[in-house]
């Protein structure tokens, strides 16, 4: 059973019996006392914090909100880093995956003075404490989680699952860096989690920091017990061996033994990751050692009341949250509560201004050594512009709009290489297993893929030390890169489109997070987080319908808009532009949506700069409205849909040389909403200029068309917007077809027109009835052939369409 | 190394040396290289399909798409399967991982006849197999991947790593069922098939199905090695007994000697499968076995070419989607192509004719117990309606609307409870650890919770039979739960709702198998998917901003209307009603919202079941423009907005007793569409009656407001919607603070309301300064009481209010 030392590595350090000596077992146990006193506080008081008088239900807070169970095993956990950094001088962080022990952290950081320095009306003192109570869970104050509120957290752990993630994504390229990770038993459930154990063979012990995962069994989640706690230890000791780590065993319940044997076990579990540093470090071997771990078997609820109303609470599932409720209202319940808050001693804890006495206001390490005030825990600190090549030195030469064959990705990935070049610690990609898929292969000229495992001949580009970062789990790229650029770092996450849905609630946890520190004075802007998306839905023709979805897009603009941006670049220079501004960002979210395969390239770079710079603007070249009121305004956002609508431009031009088709191009989609609803969108004056008042509008959107319309619902001339985009229509089939199915290809947009422009209902028959044949030919066709049609698959652009000299308004001819 | 028998299980079964006989070892060996060459034929020839003439570029299809290298060991597992299955006459389904093999289940469907039953224009000569090449990822014709139009899956497997929990939602209550499923060793990698693994605690040896798992290790993904490949071995074998198996080898590239040891070690496995079955049933012990497991080491597009151009193809990275594309074009490639399928000695296997010769044809099981016609993988055919008792009989009286305080949820759980009380094999209730917490906990009446590992003194409601499915894992219950589903069997899920965006992405490819699946005839209807999303946006005062996001509605709401309905109960009968109509339902995915706090009661169940009947309708309690033109409708979906537009309607009724107000009240979402747009949409004149055409619109919505505006923007009268509703401002607050921080509370919609009546716009400037400051008080008494003012706590409707008798349109007069 667990509990003995069950390591049975070659050679076990040897453990000492007694590690902390009586007085620093009595400090240790006093700081712990401290924080779990402090951590009933908040849950339950807003006066009365010390408890001079005796407590009355006027002291006890109305609304019981937060999580006792696991704040405890964290506060413990925290005592012994503490004495632990300040006898090794440790770089060290503390990754909570329980985060809704809240108390916790909160507590410590007041210990160390953290809290009182950020803070300041929060004094170390009983005006402070009082104050650190009410807040609590209370209106106006701080949330129940270690939230971005808490310092030294990067994780706000309300959505369970990510405490390895963000903890490797904090070690890499972290040297000297210590990353405590304590892996909740529930969290243990989740898949992410059960993920992320394998980032170790992504960890270079020369180049990364260490991980130290902490699993806390406290057998018991909200209602249930936990897998891992019911599992038999040598089943559990197979998982974690399996996982590549060498597991060492705390359990019990006595205060005095579990710290001599949590300090005994910490020890050597430190002496073993410096001793993998040092052997890495001084023979040049990186191969992948067994990190050590930690399994600490603690009750759930520990030091809380054994019983109350006869049921037991520590050790169970009543206490996951607040382990009895009627504190204000019912008299025995108080009574508990104050016998509980009084077995911590306070009177031996804080001194009579209310500040932590001596022995326990000085246990802890100086300056940013608290974890508390760690900088990489507030990584905008850290943060350092990445040194940026001039993006306009990888343009792609664009002599006619609307021609070429260039894979635009391809073109961003000799960009991405060689900013890879320029920043070898602070910057890093990831994908899962696309990297190459996605055309950025160029980076693995400046660097490898990380590997820290068997490495065979043939193959390619793998080393530990690489930062390419490739494993087939969304979850685990997207945790690892929010913990990279929450300690004050660089990323840039490429991936299929349809299965960044992977990462929604990954990415709605990292974008509150954003948006509630751009409230926190003290934290400092962090880079933001870049997503490419590629392999579109508009090019699965590949693996078809279950590879379609672009509603990642709408996903994200529910969030705040202060913190998201979306971009459609239609090309390469356009999307080196848009890449270089979203790489020197802060603060945001930035998708970026662009295909893959080779496509037309639209702009030369001084025209993709203006019209990034723009973000929304009129193509003059494709448009035949010159200095006219337009017949239709032919919106597109998108690279497929540009070209379609191109397309459908120059089939409606050659039949009616006399229609004004204005050309508008949309790259940064929250330009379409006003300007009072998103910083980036347009006045309700120049959106009126470039979609005019009342003109009708045929709109091509990459993704679903919906969005557009709640873009631009309250623009003067919405009722004209007639939007295409993806309507889940697709399978397995040609990149064409694609279009065709959802009614966005060339002969759809331009029957679109013929449709809705007054002056073409009368004479538009002959064209309609050419474009609907050239969609059965189409149909036909590729049944037969199994590819597109030669003129759709060759289409270029031709100068000559889109321009016109004939006088606007006048009557418009049938073709011949 | 594995490749030797690494078993070292106390009582390893005797292993055969020569399991099959040379006959036997002969026709498996045929029956593989027909289903490999089948499955190359689809992926590269439209014509020539036996070779019997030379192969020209013309055979060779121009576009080629399809996945090679997964597929050969994908074959190599179903033809040993079947061997197992005739000879022990096996109830076998088979789950594929690596959904993207899919031309190996479409060849072994059609060597089983099963492909010709259900498509007859495939059939089985060589015109039919020349169809089935060409349809293969070609326009018109099959997707690439294992899709439902793919007999015998229920798996598409185009995204990863859904293939463990997908093969145990098919095995539950199915105890004469073993499902083998393949686990690619990308997929491996992937968070939810890491979290998959535990699903053994769950799984009854008496009451359940067993489930096989076949990690296969064919060493690469799209571009890099696999982790689980590139570990120690000792690793693997700790991961795997970690995980609670009892793995055995079987490594080689020698398609005889991996034949021989394949069987062997099937033969194995399913010896101890059915030693654990007898074992359990015939003692009526449960305890969770170790169960057998295989790992399958093959290299990656076994029997595929070798090298091509120079670079080794077979055993790498390079075989993982077409081994080489330039097979039309290029005559070295073709002859690469020519000869590997000839490789397969094509004329050994199929007869003049085209079809398999007899050694071959008749190499399957018969009938239904052919894989490819297992009914459980179209498990409409099995389908039962649940037995349903009445809903009416847990009607909550309510004497007068808008009083009471009722946990809505927790009515819902007793006719839960006696769902699964009468429907003791068909119908299972899944949820993250939050069935009690979401007030569920009645339905623990009829049945435990499913719980195979160790259990103490003190749990609560825990068996290994129990049908309440409890594990923190999203991933894993919906899982569990569409693998249960789409063998023919019900299901419901309840879950917070912000986190339900964890399984966005498996939402996704689930509505698109449905909506695939409505198109095809033999594939027969199967339950609907039924969420309920509680602890909704609105109550998670507690848990503070992370908890809170409405937009799983968005997110649904994007896939095709034929298989989403959305409902908004705001009561408890409604929720009855609505939850009714649910598990009746077939093919959609049903999403309920409903808050499990203590709410007001509405409606009493006659008037519950006409609302929900209507879906949205006038409550002309709650209303006072009786047979006159209302000055503003009040609309409001779901149950705090509900609550918060009726006090509104009070405070505006109390000040302007002549207002006329028309309170509608949405509980399918979908009826606000229109008609032409969804199948539940609303007519133009319906919606017009409800919501006139031309006066002000006050709609309080549940989740992000822009949804509405999506939903009615097409309607005459959208110009005058103004709508309230989550705007992500949210904190750890007050349940009312919450309201106010989203300016959906009763004072801000009544202000709405004073801003945009005509009628009001000279007299309500009293009332907004009250208004104004009820909100002012509020923020001042929440930050003091840490609790909502009495009045907004304990607020209920007044039948008092609503009603009017004053002549409509006459003069508004301010209050006094």
């Amino acid at each position: 059973m667990p509990g003995t030392d069950r390591n049975t590595a070659a050679a076990p350090p040897a453990l000492n019996p007694g590690t902390l000596n009586p007085e620093e077992l009595a400090h240790i146990d006093a700081w712990w006392r401290a924080a779990n006193y402090l951590s009933v506080g908040q849950i339950y008081l807003m006066d009365n914090p010390l408890l001079r008088e005796p407590l009355l239900p006027e002291h006890v807070k109305p609304r019981l909100l937060g999580h006792w169970g696991t704040t405890p095993g964290l506060n413990f956990i925290y005592a012994h880093l503490n004495r632990a950094i300040s006898a090794r001088d440790l770089d060290m962080m503390y990754v909570m995956g329980p985060g809704h022990g809240g108390p916790g952290p909160v507590a410590a950081a007041w210990l160390e003075g953290t809290y009182s320095e950020v803070y300041p009306h929060i004094s170390q003192n009983e005006a402070g404490m009082k104050r650190l109570f009410t807040q609590f869970s209370f209106p106006g104050g701080i949330p129940s989680h270690v939230a971005p509120e808490t310092p030294g957290s990067i994780h706000e752990g309300g959505e369970l699952g990510y405490a390895l993630s963000h903890a490797y994504g904090a070690a890499f390229d972290n040297p000297e860096l210590i990353v405590a990770a304590v892996v909740g038993d529930g969290e243990a459930e989740t898949g992410p989690l059960a993920a992320a154990w394998h980032s170790n063979k992504f960890v270079d012990p020369m180049r990364d920091g260490a991980v130290l995962p902490i699993l806390h069994l406290n057998g018991y989640k909200i209602a249930n017990p936990t897998v891992l706690s019911r599992i038999d230890a040598d089943e559990l000791d197979s998982l974690l061996r399996g996982f590549g780590h060498e597991p060492h065993y705390v359990e019990g319940d006595d205060p005095a033994l579990m710290h001599q044997r949590f300090a005994e076990v910490l020890d050597s579990c430190l002496d073993r990751i410096q001793e993998i540093r040092e052997h890495a470090r001084s023979s040049g071997d990186s191969t992948r050692p067994r990190w050590p771990m930690i399994v600490l078997r603690s009750p759930k609820g520990w030091t809380g009341p054994k019983t109350v109303d006869g049921l037991p609470v520590e050790g169970t599932w009543r206490s996951h949250q607040v382990p009895f409720a009627e504190a204000r209202e019912n008299d025995d319940h108080r009574a508990v509560l104050e016998q509980w808050l009084r077995s911590y001693r306070p009177e031996e804890l804080f001194d009579e201004s209310g500040s932590p006495v001596p022995e326990i206001r000085d246990l802890h390490p100086l300056g940013e050594r608290r974890m508390s005030a760690n900088p990489h825990a507030n990584g905008g600190l850290l943060l350092k512009s990445l040194h940026m090549p001039d993006f306009r030195d990888y343009a792609v030469p664009v002599e006619v709009p609307g021609t070429g064959q260039t894979e635009s990705t391809r073109v961003l990935g000799t960009l991405l290489r060689d900013v890879m070049a320029a920043n070898d610690s602070t910057f890093r990609v990831f994908a899962p297993d696309e990297n190459n898929s996605n055309r950025l292969g160029a980076v693995l000229e400046a660097t490898d893929r990380a590997w820290n495992a068997e490495i065979l001949p043939g193959d390619d580009k793998l080393a530990p030390n690489g930062r390419v970062m490739e494993i087939l789990s969304e979850h685990t790229c997207q945790g690892w890169l929010e913990g990279y650029l929450l300690t004050g770092r660089h990323g840039f996450f490429s991936c299929y489109e349809a299965f960044i849905h992977i990462i929604d609630s990954m990415f709605n946890q990292h974008a509150k997070w954003l948006t509630t520190t751009n409230d926190i004075e003290w934290r400092r802007p962090v880079a933001s987080l870049n997503y490419l998306l590629t392999s579109h839905v508009w090019r699965q023709d590949h693996n078809g319908f279950s590879h379609q979805d672009p509603g990642f897009i709408d996903h994200v603009v529910n969030k705040k808009s202060d913190v998201i941006r979306v971009y459609l670049p239609p090309d390469a220079n356009t999307l080196l532009s848009v890449a270089d501004h979203c790489l020197r960002s802060r603060q945001y979210v930035n998708v970026i949506v662009a295909g893959k395969q080779p496509q037309l390239q639209y702009l030369d770079m001084q025209s993709a700069i203006e019209h990034c710079t723009k973000g929304v603007g009129i193509w003059d070249w494709a448009s035949s409205d010159q200095d006219a009121e337009p017949d239709v305004v032919m919106a597109c956002a998108g690279d497929v849909p540009t070209m379609e609508t191109l397309a459908a431009v120059e089939l409606l031009t050659a039949r009616f040389p006399d229609l004004k088709i204005r050309v508008v191009n949309v790259v940064d989609l929250m330009r379409l909403q006003d300007d009072r609803t998103h910083p980036h969108g347009l006045a309700d004056a120049d959106f009126d200029a470039l979609f005019t008042t009342n003109t009708p509008v045929i709109f091509a959107y990459h993704g679903y068309p919906w969005l557009i319309h709640r873009l631009t619902y309250r623009r003067t001339n919405h009722k004209n917007f007639h939007v295409r985009g993806y309507i889940e229509e697709g399978t397995t089939t040609t990149p064409f077809d694609m279009c065709v199915l959802n009614s966005i290809d060339r002969f759809s947009l331009a029957s679109d027109v013929l449709d809705r422009v007054p002056r073409l209902r009368d004479v538009g028959a002959h064209a309609r009835e050419e474009f609907k044949n050239a969609l059965i030919r189409h149909r036909q066709y590729i049944r037969t052939h199994g590819e597109d049609l030669p003129e759709v698959r060759e289409w270029q652009w031709s100068p000559a369409a889109g321009t016109t000299n004939a006088v606007p308004n006048e009557p418009l001819r049938e073709p011949v």
